[in-house]
């Protein structure tokens, strides 16, 4: 719905009707081949199957409109592909196989692919975060926790805690992809009618697509997909938040980062002078569908009764494909607001500066610890604090009199310059750096 | 995805993006005639607008596609209609509005148009459910609890509970479709642009579209939405119930109901044999999906910041419209198994006997009670219950022995007949029926 | 968990095991009453069991500890109420009915119980909520959408769509509320064991306990329990929108709004010179625990297998009980935040200033729209804007150099302030007070 | 609530109030002993701390009932642990450390232990599985798909297949909790009060609890926690699947299976009869309880602005110890039922020959596709069945007739037994049980 705000990126080719019917005559044609591998065909009716599909007599979209008379789209779709291979081959097609092993083996198919382009679009994120990383470690911004300024950070750890945030995510979704197994069981997951010969045929068609051998049919175990599902919710998750963040840092009223607008990009209808995150936005906008739809694949997962369910299974795969697409849309935004970002160091500088010193507090508290004890010196602290926001006056100046005798005035204005309080951020930016750089490469 | 098993019936043609770009384009249209009204355009700028949608010059498509720019699909199609419109009239349109005015007003055009497809499949469920309900108020059934079977009842009583369900839904979907307002607001919900118009153009746009009529902009109180949400959640839960006792009484064992074949439908692509219950099942696909997409509604509830979300607002369209779609689809699916079912009397009775009369088991020791006590009753039958069902007795013979000198033989085996022990399943079908043949007429 | 925090106000003692145990043995003397007033039994059979629970012999809580033995808690209680009823009294205990007549009934009695302390902690953000929204009628303030400031409003409109918001939601739960039937059908719902008394009693049940007289019983469809719920989480989830915009408004960078710090409440164990909102973040802890919980019983609602689902009716009996108390938390937490709230119409008015007049900008468009049409006005002042942003002029300025010949450097001044811009900003407020006050009153 | 049936087994005394904070005062410990390690306090500082819990002069339960105060237990139980240590020492209590340190390391611990409860009762159900895929390698039964019987298989494989993937979901719960690290960040996430110290002491931190070192602090990426809960609603998923499979397995009208009644077990309120799956149902009823509770945690991990999220972290705390509580629970009320399963393998085989051989029609369609193709052997066969259900004849009889010539009587009757027609099931058996003895061992 609605161009590519939903289906952003990459993942956009990977997912939909298309995509899905592809995967189901992929599982096809690799089942001949693996049944040619064992010996069960002949090397023809392969080339026969592989014939049909290349010459377009294949109408799979039509097959697919007949799905509701079987309550799965691989019935009609094995009836078309039987129709137009010729020959003896057509015999061949589906050999061994029961719907679910189709249409499971395509969900894995399509999880690959889609997730493929998920992993691409975060690693753009990545890469995007690992240069704000190192472009801003000196950058001091304030730390906010409930949305109230902290302590001191620095703009440089906040893109560093988002990328190993965001690579920690896809790195999960990128084990759990490589992971995921083709599905073969047959009608009952026996693969009776293969004779002792299914194991070898299940081994040939995992090897054929890429995909993971299963130790034996999982038809109704299906921890592989949601294992992937949550993978990737955590994923659109990790790309929400920092998403979320440049939302809140583009406020009006905190103008630290936005996006730079382009020809047409992030206007208002009424009102002309906006310019919206509009990239943020829309990764919230993808991101907050995703954990609604994982919910639907968890609870489906109960619900399997005995050799395939009846309803659970089939309700995962609009929910599947829905969160694999908001996923990676999701991902896209966020690299697309990430590089379309203008940062503004002197905002940041100049807000940390709004509480006069109220932000150094904590160092302030942390440095009379030794002597007057932590509450306690919590407790002069905040007094002080009360003070200064109540009177209006300099932290500085509170402190200088009720330190007095204690601290010079030099040593407090010292203990109140944030950038000497950063503590281990650059070697936090450091670890974030290297974790990102040696991590394994590699498709999904 | 997969023609029309996941959206099925009369629904499918009011959801979807071109559901949503029509309804868009109504609240457009609509806005125009709402200023004419209160003079602030003319007749003939209505006209303009409604010429240049008739004579096919707005391309919505081609705008929506566009709605990446903006994060929403109001700013481009705004944009293109006033291309469209030929004049002065052209700065009429959208006045006073803003994007989100349009979208909560196409959404809850979409909800009224896919609602009332909804409620005429949940009717069509309904009508099909009292017929049964009649038809077989004296087909004695087993009553089950925790699938194990407990007290007789009958599938005209069984029927009944289902009908009560699903109207009892459709009822409040309905009062929520009926209760759903227009939204007008302008850019932050003060319709500074209309200056003290602002209202009565508010009404007149409601008016128009035949919504009720905002007290004030619900631009972030989601309320309106969320209620049909979840009235529509109530409605796919009490069709996919019926869906899911459908499916368990066609299982082989139990054999009481299976949905007729025809030709092509229910066959399985490895198991000739096979009638599945294929309507039901795809009930049950559609109702499952519907759960979590109402807590991505009830989410972005919470998530609206100020005067409008970054993010939770647009999360809900794909997420409302689903959920609409998958409602209609689980009405549509479970009236057609309601209309292809074939009841089967006799296998209702023959799995009652199966136990011999232990189901029967509480009327006995409700018939002691009052002379041994609850508790002992119980234990004295239960007792014998146990005997019987180890020893392959007879309960009648075992309870006849062990209530020797209490009850004669004929008493017990009075007790034992089901017929005579349906309590007031007579009394609760006519409610049913009753309540269904009372209940207001009308569109949602 | 963590004292108060989740459970806060009048709903703490109004859930939890020691709520439902009770209202179990209240409708267990509640069925003995019915039966006494369909002369199924005697008036003394009722005083019997108000005399043992009276005089302490019932121990509710050991009996619950055995539920686990029959997968619910109403066996273990039956027996214990038999046991402590002296005499002929004991056989009257639970005639009739079946665990699930009192689990269900006890939740209805929960829910209004607890559902009453909602409403009134609900009332109690309402009446904040209309005291400001009349108090600050004047008080303008940056309407902001998608987190940038858009056209001015006011905080009493703000306030009056918050309480709008809350009192739409909350009249939804009182009707849920009072809909909400007791729950009587016997082992099959056929209530089989009272011959053709049943729905006499079943009524006289519903009477004593002040419930709505089920039509039949609605053993398998939850609708009744998710109207609830649903009412509730859309309670819940508009007490959440009012937190999170004080969230955002107690930003240090913002400002607008504080809670008033009290000893010992809203510091940080770090950062002595932190004021956090401290009940606005608690109220959004507890509303965002609320839609997962929701989205459990709407799922439980389809699988209600035939008569008594067999973990699905038992899966929502803590579901159900943590989202009232979430959701009555969610609103004491929101009435305390606005209780204690200080507003600061300064600062308010100070960040409208911030963007020099952009946030005007709508305006100056709109008067210009009907003599260069509005997409060349929406144009014209969008680049007037970014040259004041860009330069750092004045927009002021800008436009007057711009629209020379158009536009008298008077008329844009007043163009541009805000407080003449508010539109139907009173005309809303007072169409929310008036529907605040003037709607029906009562418990739930 | 009600006793052990939320909270069943080893999983019970390690969630809830008293484990948090257990937890909680087990990371202040540890962060001590860390700064001794590092050398920024003495031995017996450390001590200080051990001895005012060990002499019990730490109130750690009057302490968190202050947590609404600050929205947060760590504020008053820091207070309380300082002024119970004595001497110097105190100062050195929660040093360096900020609420969420201790919070999220607390979550952690819990999660650990939690976890291997879990993992416990996860083993002791796949023991009993394996036990039953041994046992029953040669037990046919139907194997069913949309709970129809399509082809045989044997309850050992379908035992084998529930022992996948109940370890197939505990082994990725053992790999999350291993991986889960330590918080420790300060303040706003850089550690600054500890100077260049902070790694050192978070490592020596998360070295003390056994925990994984944090790469860097993890305050707002909640992916660590979110990857536990996934794994976990896994687990419970296939815990839940077991648990369905046997509660339909116990139908009446299927009886294949049942849980030993013990006294006490299993009964009903009602009907003295009844044998309840009292074990299913319940961890049913525990299963279904964790896709909501996953959600709200996959939702919160979206909303985490900045340092520290505003209600969708505290929102977490409640949700992560019952998703735990209810995957154990779940786990271990399926390790119940198991323990106390019958099996009634000529049932099954009864069941099986219910359909006069139908469920073998896919063998004889496949040994005709050769010589007929496919889909016309398929529809012979269909045809076949068709003939045999309405005409009540034996299916053998009615292919006999229609396969005169091709085959002979005595091939057909071959064709029909089901024993002959298992394929790969004891492969796959071979497989499940390898998989299960050569896991890796140890505790989560």
């Amino acid at each position: 719905m609605f161009g590519d705000m939903f289906a952003r990126g990459a993942v956009a080719g990977e997912t939909g009707e298309q995509a899905w019917l592809r995967a189901m005559l992929d599982a096809e044609s690799a089942l001949v081949h693996a049944l040619v591998r064992v010996g069960l065909a002949a090397t023809e009716d392969a080339e026969a199957v592989e014939a049909a599909r290349r010459d377009g007599r294949v109408d799979a979209e039509a097959a697919a409109r007949r799905a509701a008379d079987s309550a799965n789209p691989v019935v009609p779709l094995v009836r078309e592909l039987t129709r137009a291979v010729e020959g003896a081959a057509a015999r061949h097609v589906h050999q061994g196989a029961t719907s679910q092993d189709v249409m499971d083996t395509a969900a894995v198919l399509v999880a690959r692919r889609a997730g493929g382009a998920v992993l691409a679009e975060a690693d753009r994120a990545a890469c995007a975060l690992a240069g704000l990383a190192e472009e801003h470690r000196r950058t001091v911004m304030p730390g906010r926790t409930l949305l109230q300024q902290a302590l001191p950070t620095t703009f440089g750890l906040a893109a560093a805690g988002w990328l190993h945030a965001v690579t920690g995510a896809a790195d999960a979704l990128r084990t759990e992809l490589d992971r995921a197994p083709a599905q073969f069981g047959g009608a009952a997951g026996t693969l009776a009618s293969l004779g002792d010969r299914g194991p070898a045929v299940a081994a040939a068609f995992a090897d054929r697509l890429g995909l993971a051998r299963p130790a034996l049919p999982w038809h109704t175990d299906r921890g592989p997909l949601t294992a992937v599902a949550s993978a990737a919710a955590r994923t659109a998750a990790a790309c929400g938040k920092v998403a979320g963040d440049l939302v809140l840092l583009a406020q009006t009223e905190v103008g630290e980062v936005a996006e730079a607008a382009g020809p047409g990009v992030g206007g208002s209808s009424a009102m002309p002078h906006k310019r919206n995150p509009v990239a943020a936005v829309s990764a919230r906008a993808c991101a907050e569908q995703v954990p609604g739809l994982a919910a639907t694949l968890l609870t489906a997962q109960i619900h399997q009764p005995h050799q395939r369910a009846a309803g659970a299974w089939q309700a995962e795969w609009q929910a599947f494909d829905r969160l694999l697409c908001a996923t990676g849309s999701a991902a896209a935004w966020t690299a697309d607001a990430l590089e379309r970002l203008e940062v503004d160091p002197e905002r940041m500088r100049a807000n940390l500066e709004m509480t006069g010193g109220l932000a150094m507090a904590e160092r302030v508290s942390s440095d009379l610890a030794p002597e007057l004890g932590r509450l306690d010196a919590h407790d002069l602290v905040q007094e002080a604090c009360r003070e200064a926001a109540e009177s209006g006056a300099d932290l500085a100046e509170v402190l200088g009199r009720r330190l007095a005798g204690r601290r010079t005035p030099e040593r407090i204005r010292e203990l109140l310059d944030p950038a000497a309080y950063l503590g281990a951020a650059d070697a936090f930016i450091d670890a974030a750096l290297d974790a990102y750089r040696t991590r394994p490469e590699g498709p999904g």
